[in-house]
């Protein structure tokens, strides 16, 4: 499997209410993704609320998991900034740190045109020097790439990947054909949104980038090998085991679960969740794994 | 005139490629609106590019603009920040700088909750020690408030004003009624979006959050007075020969507009529009005033 196919397993930073990082939890968050043999590891996704740290915190946040991780799992690195020139400087931090490639996302206070975010990407990609995965998450960058805008981003040197929003069930065959005929032959096309990705992948996705890989590896590989396996059938019944977990991900965002589940606290504004969905949270993944997440 | 009534004025903040402020080119901007007598004056705000500068260099943009306002007109000033640590020090800096007040915007990445955003305003409202104005700009923040959270957070202590988005004229009586009925008795109502403005303060709106006024402060001025004096036909006459301007706001942003008209690039990953557009804005101006912008 290279970088960007198969299971990418996106853990939270965990930090203090300070926003600074938890390293000793840190490593307790990836050894198990080590040990289960994910494909890649995602740092600093939204998940990992990239967006709420310092460029410091950041770039110690990947010298720190790529220490752990000694070149065992190819490491993805969010190096999303709503300035051009940040994001270039993250890219920098990032290749210096030991990450594979980058995530970038389109954040956006002003929203963006194709034009803007076409010219980003081409400016991170040639300055940053760090080979770039295009993180479409229009739930938080409020921003929408059209598949032909996906192609065009593509073609850049340097871009060698895309995860992109897990399309519905009932849409994701030809969703996944739109972007496939948008992009170069061989493109490795992801999808995000834990509850959409299994269809994706059994539609011919390559890789699903995943949250609750981040905790759960185990039963996620099992779902992403299934499909490469060609069991479509199991993929969508070991996907159904987990749907307690993805009504709770709807319900609250999956980052505000797996914080719960993890132990760790989000950053303000955004509020720990209540004991009583944690408890259900909880109680949804212990038919999981054998053992509790690391915390 | 209170500091939340009547026009406030929200010039850019004009800065280099790197985001550094252009201090100069700020005092010319600001010169102009003291001379006018607008009401108040909105530093800092989503045109004011606060999402895309540092720390320092707002801060810096406060004490340049104190300086040059020199308590004549009142200063609201852009404190929004995606952490709630950060806008309390943006607040804690902004009342030493010289502000009257904060303008505060849930910013957001993760989607928040009413929940999330009442308790992110307690905080920067106790720990900041800055009155606070309620910052409601669903367009670039992607929260839509209630009425309701609205006014629970006017009921909180600190909390001064809001300023809410226009709404279309066809709904402006039914949205400030809304707004008047979940707001404590005097509480000031203002808007934003100049091309909807004027029809919300004919309805009982208390100010009118300007981005024209940021370069143009006599014709907004006109009109934010004749409403005053009752003359609601004259400000719709007054309103209706700003028209061209107004479709350039909604067709390319205000942001992006008067960044051109200004003569100042805005922050990348946003462009500079095409010389075309320019060229256009400039002719739709150039019967608004005697005399160019300040460049």
């Amino acid at each position: 499997m290279g970088a960007y196919t198969g299971l990418s397993a996106f853990p939270i930073t965990p930090c203090d209410a300070d926003g600074r990082l938890d390293a000793a939890h840190l490593r307790r968050l990836l050894a198990p993704l080590v040990e289960a043999g994910v494909d890649s590891i995602g740092l600093l996704g939204s998940t990992g609320t990239y967006a709420y740290l310092t460029r410091e915190e950041r770039r110690r946040t990947v010298t720190v998991a790529a220490e752990a991780v000694a070149g065992r799992v190819p490491l993805l690195v969010g190096i999303g900034a709503l300035r051009t020139d940040e994001a270039i400087r993250l890219a920098q931090d990032a290749k210096a740190a030991g990450a594979t490639a980058g995530l970038l996302a389109p954040v956006s206070y002003t929203p963006l045109t194709e034009d803007e975010v076409f010219a980003h990407f081409a400016a991170v990609a040639e300055e940053g020097g760090l080979p770039l995965v295009i993180y479409d998450n229009p739930a938080t960058t409020h921003f929408r790439f059209t598949p032909s805008l996906i192609g065009r981003l593509a073609r850049l040197p340097g871009v060698v990947a895309a995860k992109c929003p897990g399309p519905a069930p009932e849409e994701a065959a030809q969703t996944v054909a739109h972007l496939r005929e948008a992009v170069p032959e061989g493109f490795p096309l992801g999808f995000s949104g834990d509850w959409n990705a299994t269809e994706a992948l059994i539609e011919g996705g390559d890789a699903w980038y995943s949250v609750a890989a981040g905790l759960f590896p185990e039963p996620c590989l099992a779902i992403v090998r299934a499909v490469q396996a060609g069991d479509a059938a199991r993929a969508r019944s070991l996907d159904g085991a987990m749907a307690p977990l993805w009504d709770l991900f709807k319900a609250h965002s999956s980052l505000r679960i797996v914080h719960a589940l993890a132990g760790a606290i989000p950053p303000r504004p955004i509020l720990p969740l209540p004991e009583e969905v944690r408890a259900r949270a909880l109680a949804a993944v212990t038919r999981l794994e054998g053992r509790a997440p690391a915390r």
